[in-house]
């Protein structure tokens, strides 16, 4: 097998070197024959290219660098409102306000993102997905003047790398299979998946840079915290039910 | 650009020739180095390779001949059942019992399961989505014994294919991206981007044999109905929350 994809890694830094604009619609036109449920193409893109459009989006992403910096922000979104438009020119009468239609919206955007993403990094381009868009998501709507039913999830940096990256490190694949069953991990198992990543320099770094005891609680007490996590829960949910797409009411 | 994603399609019905295991590995290897939220790798996939085990699992998708036809069926799942379980080794206080965590473990996912599916149909492989998968969860749950925090997501029937498949049309790329804005869709638009799909004779056979007027209501009214989505919806939230995940509370 081609080690193109073990080697791929995310990009944060991009050179000068501008995008071709033709091949940008060449990716996005291949990435779209991606699988799609039903053939419906469950999304858009918003393509930010502008320097006054990027700085409006990077408040919504904490100002990470790579914002500003790349080349094109394209921004994923869940979208219905262009095939319910459709039913609704045609007689049909469509049932898409719920939470099942806004996670199958959701799949085929991802779906579409991770292809692009694919066809990026062949073209020799580096990219690097802003999880921050399922945060902020509200500015985010407000900036790109997004209508109802359309829900940002992904946003991508892209550009030209300006240097060679790093390939980062992967769980051991026995630790993210099952056969047959689900077999739940022992702690013996849990020690060895991480023994790797527990290892490594950067680790300890990380470790030590924010004064913790395990690199665990540099995901649990820095990187994603409880608060956080709840904080933006109820953002993003909010923003969802607000957008058209309705949570059942819950069973107590 | 290589034609390779432009021409790729979806296979339903497989060959008896058998995955090399060692291939599947490999490639479900090659995919986990796709991009994942802080390196967490929040995700599962479930192997079923017995015709026992894709038994098991051909109620919850429908019967759906690929199910049983293909030779590997593989269960994506959201996964934070491992990564709680190595914090709580490591004495680290995880919060990601929440919506936005559960939404960041999907997105994982798909971007893994999508990375398989094209590592796959390089390898001259053929994959089938089963939309079924967030449908009926529980059951999936309960063949794969899923525990707390793994919720499926996405199932692909693998195998190689039987016969040349059809490539499938696409909305003219146009039609799915918008520059710097949310350019809403004006009615002329709408008919331009369907105007092909409606076009087709696949599309008017499809409208002839359901007895209805115009493709739009094939959707609304047999494929995709209301009744079918708000009563999924209500089964995949309410075993998302089962799972572990809870939804914020709703404010009325």
């Amino acid at each position: 097998m081609n080690d193109f994809f073990t080697t791929r890694h995310t990009v944060r830094q991009f050179s000068d070197k501008p995008v071709d604009n033709r091949l940008l619609l060449q990716m996005i036109e291949a990435a779209s024959h991606a699988p799609t449920t039903g053939n419906m193409q469950l999304y858009s893109v918003v393509i930010t290219r502008t320097p006054e459009g990027k700085g409006a989006l990077a408040p919504a992403h904490f100002n990470q660098p790579c914002v500003t910096g790349c080349d094109v922000l394209l921004t994923f979104c869940a979208d219905y409102n262009r095939f319910i438009r459709w039913c609704e020119q045609r007689q049909a009468e469509p049932g898409y306000d719920n939470f099942q239609s806004f996670m199958t919206a959701v799949i085929d955007t991802v779906i579409f993102a991770q292809q692009f993403c694919t066809l990026a990094e062949m073209e020799g381009l580096g990219v690097c997905y802003l999880g921050t868009t399922t945060y902020n998501a509200p500015q985010i709507a407000e900036v790109l003047a997004l209508p109802s039913m359309v829900v940002p999830v992904i946003t991508l940096a892209v550009g030209y790398p300006a240097a060679a990256g790093k390939v980062s490190d992967r769980l051991p694949v026995e630790g993210i299979i099952h056969q047959e069953r689900y077999g739940d991990y022992t702690s013996a198992d849990i020690d060895s998946i991480y023994a790797l990543k527990e290892s490594l320099e950067e680790s300890a770094k990380f470790v030590a840079e924010n004064d913790k005891q395990t690199l665990a609680q540099v995901f649990t007490d820095v990187r994603y915290t409880r608060q956080a996590c709840e904080y933006f829960s109820k953002v993003y949910h909010d923003f969802i039910e607000k957008s058209g797409y309705k949570f059942p009411k819950q069973t107590d």
